[in-house]
């Protein structure tokens, strides 16, 4: 059922990016694009349909994301590998790194981690990465086109129970100029349900990745959700991802006019 | 003078780790360790008094920084090039990162440094750094020894014409916690005039490191600045450690202290 990986020569899992050279500023992040599982985890004690369930990743989120990508020239990361074998959006000591429970479901796979099997999953997963995201930050902030980090996740409409009636949610880490925008551009130019912190926020730990990689460099940024019955198919999501391109835009547009303004 | 890093095959100056085995919870970190200057770089267009003098390294702090690695069991990272080529405290679009002007001395080689300069300087000296150090405190708290990041500096007892009273600064990032035990330790094991935030603090951009690599995870972290008159030598630099040793400790205690009562 679990394998524990070899720590000295295990894989690293490099993240994928897209449209690497890309001339617009947004860099586009996906840390639960991909339900798969690496031979080595075997099935994690799971169902197939668990494996297959957004408690393994975020269905739809990579295919709004490469909507995204293309229509705003915006290079893409995302993970390779599902976060039931490691969350690239916690810390290695946060419980949800490699979560032993997922809303209703237990993880076998996950019910009893050895320090050295933790640290064998953050050198094969978390590590190359938080490298890559950065190299491509650090990379962009050198040549002088200071990034603005985007975050594309996805959320189930039944939360153990109970139906969720946001439909699009911007969470903010500890600058909101960026989420405020893209959420009165979205309530402007849309007529899905937007919330600002729904169905999270920063208090539930949600913001990893934004407060490691953008928040040290004061890099605007935001984490948007979108509820997963809406991006259920591939043509779906294509239209979310139209949706939300102008959205985006005029988000920018503002903080960039509010920039010049202070 | 100057010569054109290649960025695709650059060589990737990777940080010095010393004592990585080690059992204490302190991650000693040394940005401004070493003041070499590779081949590619020339001379910078300096004379060999100005290339060994504080404006291409901190004198005495990775002696010191040693003497307490051996009294503390701490693991120790540092910087094998000069901050003149990369200043690793600083992000790349920094003017401080590759500063054309440092106290009262001009750097010719950067006086007029294009992106893709700078670009191959971050791939060849920031990234590996970065990676490096945010390697060895993932690996830590993987395996559940969350770290304490304490970052080791001197600085010259005259700046810009102006003598300095201060001997011993310690700087805070977002969490005072650890600078403020020190900060007491110190008034009540030793005789240095010590302060806090002196003789700069993070409102000057110099918690680079502390902000990007310990304040994301929530890890204790301080910044220490040793007047570097008082560690001249390889001996004065070891009674330094030797007095500064126990400070941190009972720093660390204190802050243990704190944490179980809240």
């Amino acid at each position: 059922m679990r394998a524990t990986a070899n720590t000295s020569a295990a894989t690293r899992f490099l993240p994928v990016i897209e449209n690497e050279a890309a001339a617009g500023r947004i860099v586009l992040v996906c840390e639960h694009a991909s339900c798969f599982i690496p031979p080595q985890w075997g099935d994690l004690g799971l169902t197939e349909a668990q494996r297959l369930a957004h408690i393994a990743w975020d269905p739809g989120a990579l295919d709004v994301a490469r909507g995204l990508s293309r229509r705003l020239d915006a290079v893409l990361i995302h993970t390779p590998v599902s976060r039931l074998v490691y969350d690239c959006n916690r810390a290695p000591d946060m419980a949800g790194a490699m979560p032993a429970r997922s809303e209703v479901h237990d993880i076998p796979g996950n019910a009893d981690i050895s320090p050295a099997e933790r640290l064998a999953r953050t050198e094969a997963i978390y590590l190359p990465w938080t490298e890559g995201l950065h190299g491509l930050i650090a990379r962009r902030i050198a040549l002088g086109l200071r990034p603005v980090i985007v975050t594309i996740h996805s959320f189930t409409p039944v939360f153990n129970g109970k139906p969720r009636r946001v439909e699009f949610g911007v969470i903010n880490d500890a600058d909101a100029a960026l989420p405020v925008a893209i959420l009165n551009a979205a309530h402007k130019l849309t007529r899905l349900h937007a919330e600002l912190n729904a169905p999270y926020s920063a208090a539930d730990d949600v913001t990893h990745t934004l407060r490691v990689q953008a928040t040290p460099y004061g890099l605007p940024n935001a984490m948007l959700e979108i509820r997963n019955d809406l991006i259920a198919t591939a043509e779906a999501a294509d239209a979310m991802a139209e949706q939300l391109a102008p959205v985006l835009n005029m988000g920018l547009v503002e903080i960039q006019k509010q920039a010049k303004a202070s």
